[in-house]
């Protein structure tokens, strides 16, 4: 195992009618005016955005809105939060919403105390300070709910990048379940693909005896397999809806990928897919993954089996490994497409004659050096290959 | 699930050499005069205590000491930190050790802030404010480096209570598999049972519908099954040493246990051994487990058979699922003794005639009503029946 440090100070406030104590939260966190960061309809239709401004109003807390966050939330929303921001003085910024709003959320955190421009920070810079973040969660998905994470499509070129740093961490967030209800079916496997996604990118390592992750890891895997179909069958299922909000939360605070090198892969090849098409990440995932999987798999053939066989119930072929190896990855495929992913770049819309250039900004793009690194490093071919291998 | 809500802001360190980053983690946590409390000859003659001390004196941290804390710490020595901290004006109280010298530490940050009588908190009163505390641990075992809460024997009458609060959690913990490959077989084991039974006490639980913290315990308890015997064979095994510290901590942090009921009868029933007899909290509970685990059987025969399937490959008896859920137990207990621990009252220098005093102090001690609770509620009957199982 890797030397590590692991810092994950997030307050979870998790249940039925979490969202009321969205005001006690922000106060005793240290927030006094706070921007509501959201994205559209959904969360006012709801009542949920009325909700949460009662209680910040009950709690005596000031506040001011940005709705119209998008799914891959972009650079231009950002810059218009910070210049908000700074002109209303506000100290505290609570997103309500998915991934895409509490990532949008962080960058203006991240850029309302940064004399530059917010996008250094997803060029590479690390986030050392940032206005705190609280969140109201309202898919299980992204796990930016307890992540130091963020991603931003920086619209200069259609491109997404992440940025990192504990400071953006949230100081809390309100995890209820029901409010994860409302998602139709397919918004519902899109989360659920990117929940198993964040765990195969950590499962995928080069870091020999890492036991206690692996078995986090495939614990998780399990929950979702067990879950996902339940809350696809019945949106409404609370029980389910439970065991993914928080398992979608543990597979991403990192607890199970401490002291491993990752991989990320998946994640980058499938980012130049969404910023180009802007399909839902899930989605692009669920393509993705597959591709991604059968094309590293002689990288270490016994990783592969083991995730087929513990977590996917494989028999484990003792005489050939690789078909076992195979297995799993065949096994991951038709459950994505069971929950009703899409299979291939016709179902993403995705066109063939773009490979080139999804290659290219991927290898290349932002001062990249020609290749991506991970579980192996791909070069513009591999990447071309793996693309190829989603037709 | 049940509404929780989840808090675990600790900084955890961890690696080879970590505990020379003391003195910077102190200072990062607003420590300037520090406690150093720790056990006895093995921090001293091995070099760890000079090591923390140099990297406290580095970082310009000032420092007083109390050593001598015992395996199943006492009252005594608490009331002497809280007179020593308040006398020198300590800020920070920084345990060197295993869960004793963590759980003495955490009683005097508690008593130090507190005008009261400490033994106030291990009597039921909330730990609300304690001075901050930090460790370097050098056993797997208790999970006190990331916990709530803290397990003190008051030496008037003998009998261990525990105290939890937020306030006491570490603001950080430094954990170096190293520092725990001196520690010999037996004490490793025990640590190896605690943590198998903070993960036992867990699964038992009466909150249905809790897929992903079931997976996770498994998982948890999977790691142990396959690291420990490794450690016991060779306890220079730095990687085996490094699985099970990770998952000694993830068993007790709570992260694994939220949302659900918990049992806990099995450590409440062995504190009364470990206080009678002074033996290890870990030998206690491998002795005391599978008496209470085949006491209670009945009451969720199908979460005994999950278990025995999951985590200890029995076959599942569809016809007679109780065969299964007994095959788990034993394959439990084979395992305990496997690694070296204790069977029976007589390998724990226990005495049957002991009993009606141990059952005596177990229900009715310090305003208990005649029995204890969690997985079953227990009368006085029933635990001296416990109590003769392990005979």
């Amino acid at each position: 195992m890797n030397n590590f440090h692991f810092y994950s100070p997030t307050w979870f406030e998790f249940g039925k009618d979490a969202e009321s104590k969205a005001g006690e939260l922000v106060k005793r966190f240290g927030g006094g005016k706070v921007l509501i960061h959201y994205g559209g309809g959904s969360a006012v239709r709801s009542g949920l955005l009325a909700r949460v401004k009662a209680s910040l109003e009950a709690a005596g807390v000031g506040y001011v809105e940005l709705g119209g966050v998008k799914p891959n939330p972009r650079s231009g929303l950002v810059y218009e939060g910070i210049e908000l921001c700074r002109r209303e003085q506000v100290d505290f910024i609570l997103a309500v919403g998915g991934g895409s709003a509490i990532d949008s959320a962080k960058a203006i955190a991240a850029g309302a105390v940064y004399e530059g421009d917010f996008w250094d920070f997803y060029s590479g810079k690390r986030i050392e300070k940032a206005l705190p973040v609280g969140t109201v969660l309202t898919i299980s998905a992204a796990g930016s709910e307890g992540s130091p994470d963020s991603v931003i499509t920086n619209e200069n070129g259609m491109f997404k990048r992440g940025a990192s740093g504990d400071a953006i961490r949230p100081r809390f967030s309100i995890l209820n379940p029901a409010l994860t209800q409302t998602l139709p079916p397919y918004q519902t496997a899109c989360g659920v693909t990117d929940i198993m996604a964040h765990l195969y990118e950590r499962y995928l390592t080069n870091t020999p005896e890492v036991e206690v992750t692996d078995r986090l890891i495939e614990a998780l895997l399990l929950t979702m397999i067990h879950e996902a179909p339940r809350v696809i069958a019945d949106p409404n299922n609370y029980e389910a809806r439970a065991n993914i909000m928080w398992a979608g939360m543990m597979a991403h605070n990192n607890a199970c990928g401490v002291g491993r090198s990752q991989d990320w892969n998946s994640h980058n090849i499938e980012h130049e897919l969404s910023a180009l098409y802007d399909c839902a990440h899930g989605a692009g995932l669920a393509v993705t993954m597959p591709a991604v999987f059968t094309y590293v798999i002689n990288h270490d053939v016994m990783r592969f089996a083991q995730v087929a066989v513990r977590v996917w119930g494989c028999q484990m072929d003792f005489v050939h490994p690789e078909r076992t190896a195979r297995a799993g990855i065949e096994a991951l495929r038709a459950f994505l497409i069971s929950i009703g992913m899409p299979k291939n770049f016709a179902e993403l819309g995705a066109k063939e004659e773009d490979i080139p250039k999804l290659v290219d900004v991927l290898c290349n793009g932002d001062g990249r050096p020609g290749s991506i690194s991970g579980f192996m490093t791909l070069n513009e071919e591999d990447c071309a290959n793996i693309y190829r291998l989603m037709l």
